[in-house]
Formats: C-alpha cells, structure tokens, sequence
C-alpha cells in the first residue's frame, strides 16, 4: 500500500499529492461541518448556522428588481436575445469594452467618485482568487516572496503560493494597538526575510481588512507607499471589500487616492485587487479584475486572463447593470446602509452577551474577541474553544489561527450571508453560551469558597466540553484559578 | 533606456518579461491583420476574411430557438429569477450538481452513447485552456515533458507550457502517411527526451486533431494506449472537437471506449479535455472541463478550479439546455450535418481551384496542401506565401509552422466561423488566386520557350509579391525552372 501510495507521487506532480492548496485549515474544516449538518428554521433548527462565509446577501431585492426592468441584459430573453451568437463567440482576452468601462466607472463609485479608473487598464480574471495569483506569477519567482499582514485572509496561502512557488513572509500585528501595520513591523518582517535570504518582491494588504473588518487611515496608507517605494518593492492592493464601508464614520480611502497625492510614488510598483463578489454580492460569477499602474502588467496580466476569462453572459449582464448610473448609486448607498444596520445589530448582540469586537466599519464580518474565555494563551487553547462553538454552540465561525493571527483567541464571525431571523437565532445561541459559562464561573466561586484548599472539583454542567475545557483551564492555570468574567463591555 | 528596461526586467518575473506565452506567432500575428482590416460584405468588401477561428457558427439558430422557448434557464427573467440569489452566490468548486449531471450526459451523447461518464468525475477549468494548464500542473514538475505530435494547436505552448515550465516534446508525423502518430515516431520522440535528461510524464493528443481535422482510428488510440501503459506515462485526450465529426464516415472513437475494452490499461493514466467552445460554438461562456480516471487527480483539479470556475449564471443556463434530452440530439444531428454540409462546399470549392486538402472528416477546418506553390521546401517559403495569402488575398488562413509542422507548404483553414456568403467570397478569391498562378505559369512557360537558353526573364503581373516570389522560385530551383502545376485534384 506505501509503495503503491510512492508510485501514486512518482506518477503526480508533488502539487497534486501534497498539500499546498492550504484547505487542511479549520477554516475549510469548518465549512464541512456546516455542510453535514446544515441549519433551517424549521427542518434542522439545531443545525450549523455558517458564519464563516463573508457572503452579502442584503441586497438581492435590489437586483432582481433591476434585472425585470432590464430584460435586454439577459442574452436569454426575446429582448436581449439578438446578442446571444455574439457573446457566446466573443472570447478575446482585452473583455467586452463596455464591461470594461462599466467596471472601471463602478470602481471609480465605489471609491465616492474621488479617483478614476482607466478602462484599458481593467484586466478579467478568475476572481479575486485567480486575480491574486495573477499577482505574484506577473511579479515574483518561484522562492520569491510577499511580505503580508497578520491576520490575513486564509485563502491567500492557497492564491498566491500554492501553484506559483512564492512564499509569503508575516508582517507582525498586534491587538495593543488593534492589529495596525506599522514602519517598525514591515521593516522587521523585510530584515527578517534578508537575513533568510528570501527575495521580498512586494507588500500584500487587504484594505478594508479581511479579517479584521476595518480600513487603513491615510497615514497608515501614506508610510505603506513610501516603504514600498524605499525598497523598491511592489505593493498589491486587496480592495475587494471597498464598497462595504459605513459612510457615517472614517472614509474608505483606497491606494489609488494616495497615489493621486504622493508624486514621488512610483506608479509601476502599485496594482490593484478588485471583484465583484463582496460589493455586489456575486462571487457565483466569478469577476475578478486586475487593476494595475504597470504597462508590463496590464500587458502580462491580459495574457494570462486566459486561463480565468469571465463568461461573456455574464460580461453582458453586468455591463448592462453597472453601466445604469442611477442604479449603482442607489445599490451602493442602500447596501451601505444595510449592512452597516446588521453590523450594528450583530455587535451590540455581542455585546449584551458580553463579547466584544475589534472597533471597525468594514467588512461582512467582525473580528470578536474569545481571548477571555481561553484555558490559556495558546493556540491549542482556542481550538479547544473552536470546537466546542461549532459543535456545541453549532456556529461555524473561523478561528484566528486559520487566518495566520499571531494572537490566540480571536474569531471572524460574519454577519452578511443569512436573514435577520437565523442572525437572531446565532445571537442568541451565543447569549445562552455565555450565560451557560456565567452561571459556571459563579458556580466554580461558589465551590471555590466552600472547598478552598481542597485541589479537586466536581462540576455538573450539561455541555461536556464546555465542561472539560473550562476544568482543566482550572486545573492548569495556577496563577488564575477562576477564569475572568466574559462580561467585558463591547465597543460599538 | 536599457537599464530601465533592465531595471523592469527585475522588478516583474521573468514570465512578465519573456515571451514564453507563445503570442510571438503568425498564428496570432494573423489575428491581428484580420482586426485592422474585417472583411465585411459592404462596408470592407476587400477587408480580410477570417479563416483563422475555428468557432462554430452554423446552429445559433437551434440555440436561440430553445433559449425563448426555455425562460426559465435563465437566471435574468420573471420565469427564472427567483434562482438569481442561489446561483449568484453559488462558488463551490464542485460546481451545480445538475450542471455536472447535465455535462457528463452530453459528453457520453456526443460520443454516440457507447460510454458513460461519471458527474462525479466533471470537473471546471476556465475553458480548455484552463483545462490544459491544470493537467500539466497536476502531473508534472517544472522541466518535464509531455510527448505531443506534430502538428498540434498553437496555443498549447502558451497552455501547457508558460506558467508550469513544463516542456513539450515533439513526436515527428508526417504526410507521407497522413500525419498517423506511429509507435516508431513516439519510441523516438520517448528515446530523444531521455538521452536529453528530460523526464517525460504523459503524451497529449488531439482527437479529431486540430489542425488536421481527421481523427484517430481505434488501432492507433490502441496503440497509443498500449505505449502509455509501456511506459507508465499518462495520456491526455484533448477532444473538444468531438461533435464535429461526420456521421457518413468512420465515428469518432473516444480514448474512453478504448479502455473500456482494454482492461490492462491503468486507468489512472488516463484523462480527458473537454469544452463547450467547439461542440457547442460557445467559447465566450468558458466552460472547460477535465474529465480524469485518476482520483487523485479529479481531487487536485477540483481544488485549482479555484482558479477558472465557470460562472454560476452559465453553469445554470447549460444545466437546463444539456438535460434536454430532445434539443441535445436534435442539435447534434444538425450540427453534424452542417458541420459536414460545410465542409463538403469549402473542399470542392478548393479543389475547383486546385487545391488539396488532408482527407478528414472532422474539426472546423481543413489542412490545405499549397506545398506545390513554395519557392523551395523551407519555413521562409511558407511564411513567404502566407504574407501572400494575407496581405494580397486578404485570407487570415494559418501556417503550418504555427503548428509546428515539420514540413512546409501545409496552412489550416477554418469554414465555420462564417455565412455561406462569405465563405463564397473566400472560395472565389482562392481561386483567383490559383488562376493567376495558372496564368502566370503559362506565361513563364512561354517566355521559357521564347527565351529557351537565356537566364533573365521579365515578368510583368500585376501582384508584384506573387510575382517577386514566383520568379525567386524560378531563379532559384535550378533542377526545376517551371514551377509543378498547381493543379492537384482535390481529394473530398
């Protein structure tokens, strides 16, 4: 059988046979429990709620109503239908024009009309998934490396790394001054790199924040350009999340603003990652787009767009939506407002049940803070709690770890991907959880005072593993015998 | 200048910078003249005619038939909107079941029924190109090699080849026997690879070829199959085209029916190319599929779909045209006998000009022998009437060089991407072509009789590059002063 298995890796690449695509992470692993055992009000009102899928499912109305006054969008309908044989044909790698420009005057929108956006610089790919790839085979060679931010988004370990041999080297961030990027940690992160002799070739950063669920202020935004350009290195731009800002506190700005400002920047080092399937809630048509400052990496970039073209049905759609001036500016200031609503709702849920969040206005998620309910600060400690979450409390959220965080105890929790009423439920799950560890805490004092110098400790508690977990953070934490309350108050 | 190009050259990849996606061809180089100059019946009557697509134009109408009489496979109309939200958000990588289901029944339909294909083996690449590109990154290392006979399609260079490192190695066929991959020309191909230290892991095929539009004969894909066991090398079947194989002459036999009647063959080695561009006339909807034996490969492929999934709008639409069972055969039949009907015009149409063609009986195209209107038997006299055929004749028809033909004088000329009209216009302008040649080999008859002893003769035709390179032809061919006739009868 081993032979047979070495004959099977002779026979592969060493791609297929091992396992760089990076899914042996508990942020996929959670995704499978939540298939087994999928939640539904009433057909499996115990089940998984996914909360681990930063999905924007609030504004659908919207579109479909949009789509029945349209019927020529569709290549499909006996108004639109006259296009079909040329779209079906169309497969040249540059994109429908009018895609392109529709694409580049929403991206000018999404960012409050501030900067444009050169049509002839948009390039099509395979999502932000294949746009990120793109990325590191236009700008690195295999052993290269990008530096990126911890936390980052999980997925980037499979986009960047996996097929095309580059590595990604951490940039160290921290929750004393809420995970912010700061001079010293880049500088540090490109020293260490040098001294491994790893050949940093670019910055990767997700503005808004995936996971973190906030945005980057201009200063921050202004000393990343002047690092980069100091190094000479490139610096790629996640603005996937940029339309899901709350217009009623710090603006999203976008490095393309900054670069509008700073003329010493040099252009050819700063390149855009955008999609439609945050800020339009569409990641089933899989548009991704390349925008780049680079000539050299428009040009590369278009040619590999090959390999991840978007469907020119789906082309044809989206021209003909994004292109509707007084549609976008309502979808846009109507999705802003409702998924700021169910931010609010969700984080102040969290905060009656005594969880609090990392202050942030971005994102279909927020970034909740566990630490105080670890046995310790490890991280097999939070994976402890993880489990208990997703098969007691039945969430699947995603641990910090899976998001590479340097912190234990840390979650995304996204709030965007189902209705009011299954958030509800979620909350509330999560205040009985709470309540259940509150009414244990009490419990353990209680016993705590009556068998003071005694060192065992009977508890009857329903939940096994909330159970197991919490007594042996008892019994292994000598310096703090009583976990703190959860009950810190929430920033909202 | 050169040191900043220098300085680019260091800061993008080596991919960005060198030409390894292959575009440095006449093949594309063709495309190219067509875009500054489209023919069009009246606007730019004497515009190039494109014979350089093979697309798939003749049965938009059967499609655009079904499409008003099917609303709901549509996600864009009142009859099929309420899918919008599912399939907007769909993004898993096994893609819609029913899409699957849908697929694998058209594969086992198109290839007459006598096999069945499992959905659980489907999986989505960003049509075949994509398809292509994840078979060499699932089975091979950078530096290795696939075996592919010549002449294959340009672009598996850029496939195949550009961002894998892979290698292609030539298997030498000829026309003296039809182009038949022979077991001594894979043996030597096999043997050359390894005297030059270069691992071989699989041998690609094309079945119906492209460019040669004839198929494969079962003892051939026997033998092929029996070579790959030999030599424990994996073979990909690239068989986008089989749809368009007539049905009055020999069927199309599938690397699939091969090993259902070969039970030595290690089914493992085997995978199959597919796509809706060709058989469906749909390259813009991206739907390409990997269809693999081998479980460890359906797994790694499915994880780098990733990278190319089809949109959810078009996998929605194709499920719902592909599971109807009436429509499928019905446009089959058509197709077919279009396809042929087409085929059968163009190739008389040829012969009445004087020109021959392989004989073949699938593809979108023809492989047409103009090796009798060379100046001599090199790539620089086929790139010399190519310019000819381009830029007097106004035909984008592409070099066998593009091919990587190993002999010149042989071009592939697609028919379907056109009406019958324009096809009409191309056939009469070949034949133009071919009696000025007639004519003009008359009159170099003459004048040789005239002048019978003398070395310099004056010809006076009104193409003087036809002109400039029949007269190099006869300066330079001292063992043959009158170039052969190009009256070959046309084989049909």
């Amino acid at each position: 059988m081993a032979a047979q298995f070495r004959d099977q890796d002779q026979l592969l690449s060493k791609m297929a046979t091992g396992n760089g695509h990076g899914e042996d992470s508990p942020y996929f692993d959670g995704w499978k429990a939540y298939d087994k055992d999928p939640y539904h009000p009433t057909k499996r009102p115990n089940g998984v709620i996914q909360m681990g899928l930063a999905e924007n499912q609030l504004c659908f109305d919207l579109i479909q109503e949009w789509l029945m006054k349209n019927p020529e969008a569709s290549i499909c309908t006996p108004d639109g239908v006259e296009n079909f044989n040329g779209r079906a044909l169309f497969q040249d790698y540059h994109g429908l024009p009018e895609f392109r420009e529709a694409i580049a005057k929403f991206m000018g929108k999404v960012r409050g009309g501030r900067v444009k956006f050169n049509p002839d610089r948009i390039v099509m790919s395979g999502g932000a998934t294949g746009a990120s790839e793109t990325m590191a085979f236009c700008l690195a060679e295999p052993g290269d490396a990008f530096l990126v931010p911890t936390p980052y988004y999980a997925g980037y370990d499979r986009d960047l790394r996996w097929r095309t041999g580059v590595q990604l080297v951490h940039v160290v961030c921290e929750s004393c001054n809420n995970f912010k990027i700061t001079k010293s940690a880049l500088e540090a992160a490109y020293e260490n790199a040098k001294e491994d002799n790893i050949r940093v070739k670019g910055l990767l950063i997700t503005n808004p924040s995936n996971p973190l669920g906030n945005i980057l202020d201009r200063e921050t935004l202004k000393g990343i350009v002047s690092f980069i350009n100091e190094k000479n290195i490139h610096l790629v731009c996640d603005e996937i999340y940029a339309a899901t800002v709350s217009t009623n506190q710090p603006n999203f700005i976008s490095v393309s603003e900054v670069i509008e400002e700073d003329i010493e920047c040099n252009r050819d080092l700063i390149h855009i990652i955008y999609s439609l399937s945050k800020d339009m809630g569409f990641p089933g048509f899989r548009v991704g787009i390349v925008y780049s400052y680079n000539d050299a990496v428009v040009n590369c970039a278009r040619k590999m767009s090959s390999f991840g073209l978007v469907s020119t049905q789906t082309q044809h759609l989206i021209a003909s939506m994004l292109s509707d001036d007084e549609f976008v500016d309502r979808f846009l200031a109507k999705s802003k407002e409702r998924i700021e609503t169910r931010r609010k709702v969700f984080i102040q849920g969290l905060a009656r049940a005594g969880i609090s969040c990392l202050d942030g206005n971005a994102g279909l998620f927020v970034w909740m803070d566990l630490r105080i309910l670890l046995k310790d600060r490890s991280f097999e400690a939070e994976m402890e709690l993880w489990k208990v979450i997703i098969n007691e409390v039945k969430l699947n959220v995603s641990p910090g770890s899976s998001f590479h965080c340097l912190e234990p105890g840390w979650f995304r929790v996204c709030f965007a991907n189902m209705d009011h009423n299954t958030m509800e439920v979620a909350l509330s799950r999560i205040k009985t959880f709470m309540h259940q560890i509150k009414d244990q805490n009490r419990e353990v004092k209680e016993l705590a005072k009556k068998t003071c110098r005694q060192n065992s400790l009977k508890l009857s508690l329903s939940r096994r593993r909330v159970d197991d977990f919490l007594m042996s953070q008892i019994s292994m934490s000598p310096h703090s015998p009583i976990p703190q309350s959860p009950l810190v108050p929430a920033r909202t």
